[in-house]
């Protein structure tokens, strides 16, 4: 008897997952649509996974800031000298060009009404996610270091673009908490199935 | 055996643990022999997990390389007058308590064949690993930034111990590859639940 509970997934996320479901009202309906088959069980279609409307919000927010960060560190004519604001460009415009690619399939997804919940595609946006998303934190951690260096520890804000360079920095690390909850959801949608 | 799991909630859970522990026999022997008998559908006792002998190994190496960090930065007379450098220490310091901690929790559980796959235990695992493994991240990618930029961009490492900056950044960033395992691992096993 208690070998026929390893296939049964878990019983207590129900309840929230049928909540939100119902909530959602036109999410959940693209759901029963394009998955078809056997979502009872799984965590499908929570606010901010693939495909969802929240999703979608995610990653736009994702894509503002990344390109936030690009504009404003390059509005400064010096940032090619220091290889971490370097670094932050290139990160965050990967950042960026990724979210805008998500946020498209997102769009399409929603357009189609087309469940996202297949376990390629999403190993495929957990792995892109965790990479951007460690990208962008490790870019705008390194540039934090460095403008907490220039501020507070050398105090030469005077020859230096300090304000933009923390603007900078702020813009990757308010994308980075973004693109987090898209790598955790999908994670965790990857291992619950 | 039963009476320690029986301030039980997960219903579902127990017949695995039940299942390896008797495949085990009494002292669950085979179970801790190194996962001989598969679980089914969980990823219980996965080597890595808390409790298994992979995830002291881990533990292990996070205290080792975070001690490393901590020390060699300390080697060094001016780390305090750099934000990033003290943060990394006080980073670092964390982590090395932290794995310090479950280590012995692991040393425990190896000693007296308890299962710590409860989902109290786990959460409480995946959140601390998940605060410290950021943290000294965010310590080992601002110390990276800061020793890029004073050995590559300024090139005045004659005045500063590039070296020993260097060397502490790496040993952050060594503790942090083995404390990502165990997060994504402890996050696994609580969604796959």
């Amino acid at each position: 008897m208690n070998v026929s509970h390893a296939t049964v997934h878990p019983v207590e996320e129900f309840p929230t997952t049928d909540a939100v479901g119902g909530g959602g009202g036109g999410g959940g309906g693209g759901d029963g649509g394009g998955g078809g088959n056997p979502p009872r069980l799984r965590m499908k279609d929570v606010q901010g996974m693939p495909g969802t409307p929240g999703g979608l919000a995610l990653r736009a927010c994702q894509f503002l800031f990344a390109v936030a960060a690009v504009c404003v560190m390059a509005t400064t004519s010096d940032f090619p000298s220091v290889t971490a604001f370097s670094y932050l460009v290139a990160a965050a415009g990967l950042q960026s060009f990724w979210s805008l690619s998500l946020a498209i399939i997102d769009i399409y997804a929603l357009l189609v009404r087309r469940s996202l919940q297949n376990y390629r595609i999403v190993s495929l946006f957990t792995i892109g996610d965790g990479i951007t998303s460690t990208l962008t934190f490790a870019a705008a951690c390194a540039s934090a270091g460095i403008t907490v260096l220039i501020d507070n520890d050398l105090d030469i804000c005077a020859q230096n673009h300090c304000i933009e360079f923390e603007t900078a920095t702020g813009m990757a690390f308010i994308c980075w908490f973004t693109s987090l909850p898209s790598f955790l959801l999908n994670f965790w949608s990857l291992a619950s199935r």
